[in-house]
C-alpha cells in the first residue's frame, strides 16, 4: 500500500500557497523551483488539485495557482484524493461465492466480513486525513521554523508571487 | 493507495485455515481450489504468510499449511504486512530541505508536519486492523452465513483436510 509522491508534493505545494494574501498566486514552474522538484511534475499535481476544485488557475502570461477556497476548508484527505482519486484500497472480488461452497449471491447482500473490517480501518484513515486542513499544517510548519526561516519564505513570496484573479 | 487482491486471498485462506481442528491442514492447491483461484498465486500468498510466521508447512506427500499460532492471535494487520510488508504508505522525502527557502537539517529534526499527519492517520488504519482477529471474522462469516452452507464448508473440509505435525 503507496501513496504517490505526487501527495507529498501537492501537500506542500498547497500548504506554501495559504500562506499568499487574497488575489495573489504562484506560477507552477514557481512552485517547483521553490520545492526543487521537477517542473512538469508538479504541473501535472497542480492540474490534478485544479481538477478538484483545491486551486483555481489563471491562464496567460501571469498564470499561476492560488487556493480556490479558504485553507481551513481544505483537508489532506482532499489534496489525497485529488492526486490519487477516492477509490477504496481494499477491493472485494466476492471469493465467498468462489469454488465448491461458493455462497450464493442471496448469502452475500452483506458485505463479507473482510471487506467489512478493511472498509472500517480505511474510514479511520480518511477521517483522521480529514481532520487536518492546511490551516493546522501551516500552523505546524510555523511553529518548528525558526523566525529567519519564515522572513525567508515570506521574501521569497513578496518576489514569486504573481496578481491572480 | 491499493492493497493487494493477495491480502484478500490470504485473508480467506487464514479465515479457512481456522475452521481445521488442530493438527489438521490445507494444502496450498486444497485453497486454491476452495477460492476458485490460480494455484501458484495462492501458493506465493501461503509462502508469505509462513516466512512472517502465520502459517506453518508441512513439506511431502501430505504437506499443507495449518496456522502457526491460535486464531485469535492473528489479527488483518498480521496478513496484510505478512502479504505488503510494513513500510509506511507515505513516504517523506523531505522537500521542506530542498530549494531557495530549505530547512536546514537542524531545523528538521522533528516529522515534518505533512509527514506526521499521515504517520497518524496510518496508526489509526493500524489500529483499525489490530483490532480484527481471524476469530472475529470467522464469526462473523458463520452469522452470516446459513446452516447448510456451513455444513458443506464442513464437509469440504473434512475430505480435504490432511494430517499435519
Amino acid at each position: 500500500m503507496q501513496i504517490s509522491k505526487g501527495v507529498e508534493w501537492a501537500a506542500h505545494a498547497a500548504v506554501l500557497l495559504s500562506a499568499l494574501p487574497t488575489g495573489r498566486g504562484l506560477k507552477a514552474e514557481a512552485l517547483a523551483r521553490y520545492h526543487s522538484v521537477p517542473g512538469p511534475y508538479m504541473a501535472k499535481q497542480m492540474q490534478a488539485l485544479s481538477k478538484a476544485g483545491i486551486v483555481q488557475t489563471a491562464r496567460g502570461k501571469h498564470g499561476g495557482y492560488r487556493l480556490a477556497r479558504p485553507a481551513g476548508e481544505i483537508t489532506l484527505w482532499d489534496i489525497m484524493t485529488a492526486i490519487e482519486g477516492s477509490k477504496s484500497a481494499f477491493t472485494c472480488t466476492e471469493i465467498r461465492q468462489n469454488g465448491p461452497c461458493g455462497a450464493t449471491p442471496e448469502q452475500c447482500r452483506k458485505k463479507c466480513a473482510i471487506a467489512a473490517a478493511f472498509h472500517a480501518a480505511e474510514v479511520a484513515f480518511r477521517e483522521s486525513l480529514q481532520a487536518i486542513s492546511l490551516v493546522e499544517i501551516a500552523a505546524g510548519v510555523a511553529a518548528d521554523s525558526p523566525r529567519k526561516h519564515l522572513r525567508n519564505v515570506g521574501a521569497w513570496l513578496e518576489k514569486e508571487a504573481v496578481a491572480i484573479g
